[in-house]
């Protein structure tokens, strides 16, 4: 493939060109100055049908629905993914899938095996799968994320699911990336546990029980439900209420319910304005950590490792230094940007 | 207790007050104003007792050693911190517990049960125990928890031991501010692996596997060591080899082991300059994390929503509006530190 510049890139992304996609996809996984070239041309095409006006009519146009799904590894979220793929398939939608693995990176290729299971849909050109490991850095899997969301919503896919492995902080912040978050577990309380003890319960927007052809199921279900009653009762502002969804995600039995709470999520989101306030949280979040790791690659000089080295030793209270920081960097405001 | 002023307050930390202690502590943990009055006269303390020339003589004054324990609940990290309080004791030091929960607040209540396990040495005076909760935020309690430690420094602890609840992206960034950490693990490999892909073995100094009574306790030592190698491997500048210890907390064996380890990681850090350089990290992200706290605090206005709705609907690149957000901060630095 030859050298592209960044606009014959998001040209092919916007048309549908699937090495050019997967080319602009690992330089959002690389973090490099690639990206900075590439993602501004996508906006730019998007300035511009907004400014030319809207095509679709009067509904409005919230482009890809995104839809995350996290869980213990075990727990099928593979086979629930495959799952869904072929749900929305059978709806006409375009459907992208974003692996992510966040885990160590010498438990990453085992992990990463699973994506075998949605071979099934690897050679359907309306299906796009991409794998991303962390490569060791958390924090650049969580900025990379959104980024692949907005490359695969510029290329018009329709549904952009996100597939996390395991349960942690890493995956609630990735999984947060989404509309729509499923949280997968087995019958058995130990991945509800986990789950509850990394604060997945408290963003999952549905529940699914898989593998509920065993013994167990029933139990679990009832245990999710008061957990997430005692969630809810301590946000008062919760009008969404988790369903619980039983699924056997190897036969297929119990997707069409997936399917349907999903469907009912969106129509909420979308209704209630929930999905606008998200997506402006996520972009806040997004553009501010963005601007904060600006100021710190500015900031490796030693003034910081001054003020460091006097905490460090107690010298000083860290409320002081980061002030002084402050003070510093506002001051030197011109020669930071330039 | 009548209120005191903050220089009452770290005069009574200073002389081993333990109801000040509390107090402040308090104030460490709420994160408001409180915090910011007292830790800087504790601060202003150490700068004149360094300017009124070293009292120890040659031997360098490390302060406190900060020693964290993580790992799964049930894995016995309170009766392993329990024994480590008993051992030092034994030397002569002072010692204070932070016991951190991370976890969601409902499930807090009960996982903080397991302090009763310390209460053998509630009634020493020379023992400070404290409770440290999430309360929903926790980017509060990773924030908290370096301060307080500084607050026990202070008091004049010798050993500081914080205990983590669990294993997650939460604990490992907690159980990091500690000089040297510990995990502990029970026999099977679901915790080996779950502290895998959390990344607490990369972050671990001192592997414990403990109830090392059970059958399949070499099987895990022998894997805890072979992830170990892998792990160093791809870190070649691994000077430490974290040793894995085996335990069985609730008899005492093997805590000998365990402390013979912490000692022999103590040496090591102050002598390779090891440790300077883990207190000065940690210094510069906390100080890092206050001024970007203290920046978002102050970008509440409407130029960061406008920006966010634009690169939420895709008219603008995160990196774009990181830059215009950047540029705005700076042009105006004098009217927001003001």
């Amino acid at each position: 493939m030859p050298e592209l510049s960044a606009q014959e890139l998001a040209d092919g992304v916007r048309s549908g060109d699937r090495r050019c996609l997967a080319r602009v996809l690992s330089l959002v996984e690389n973090g490099g100055a690639g990206v900075r070239s590439v993602l501004p041309k996508l906006a730019t095409d998007a300035r511009q049908r907004s400014a030319a006006g809207s095509v679709a009519g009067s509904v409005a146009d919230h482009g890809a629905r995104v839809i995350g799904l996290t869980g213990s590894p075990g727990a099928g979220k593979s086979t629930a993914t495959g799952a869904l793929i072929a749900a929305f398939r059978q709806r006409g939608e375009r459907v992208a899938v974003l692996a992510v693995d966040p885990s160590s990176p010498f438990s990453g290729g085992a992990l990463l095996g699973d994506r075998v299971r949605m071979q099934d849909h690897a050679t359907d050109p309306c299906v796009f799968i991409r794998s991303m490991a962390s490569r060791g850095q958390l924090g650049g899997l969580a900025a990379a994320t959104p980024m692949a969301v907005r490359v695969l919503d510029a290329a018009g896919f329709g549904v952009i699911l996100i597939e996390t492995v395991g349960v942690g902080q890493a995956e609630v912040e990735i999984a947060s990336t989404a509309d729509s978050t499923v949280l997968v577990v087995v019958p058995g309380m130990g991945d509800s546990i986990q789950a509850a003890k990394a604060g997945v319960l408290e963003i999952a927007d549905i529940l699914v029980v898989n593998k509920a052809d065993r013994p167990e199921t029933q139990v679990t279900v009832r245990d999710l439900r008061s957990m997430i009653a005692l969630s809810a009762a301590s946000s008062a502002a919760a009008a969404w209420k988790p369903p619980v969804v039983t699924t056997v995600a190897t036969s297929g039995e119990g997707i069409g319910d997936l399917v349907r709470e999903l469907d009912r999520h969106w129509s909420w989101l979308t209704a209630s304005g929930e999905l606008d306030r998200r997506r402006a949280t996520r972009a806040r979040d997004e553009v501010l950590a963005l601007a904060f790791g600006a100021i710190r690659e500015r900031l490796a000089g030693s003034l910081l490792d001054d003020l460091a080295a006097q905490v460090a030793d107690g010298r000083l209270a860290p409320h002081e230094a980061a002030d002084n920081l402050l003070a510093a960097v506002l001051a030197q405001g011109a020669v930071l940007l330039a």
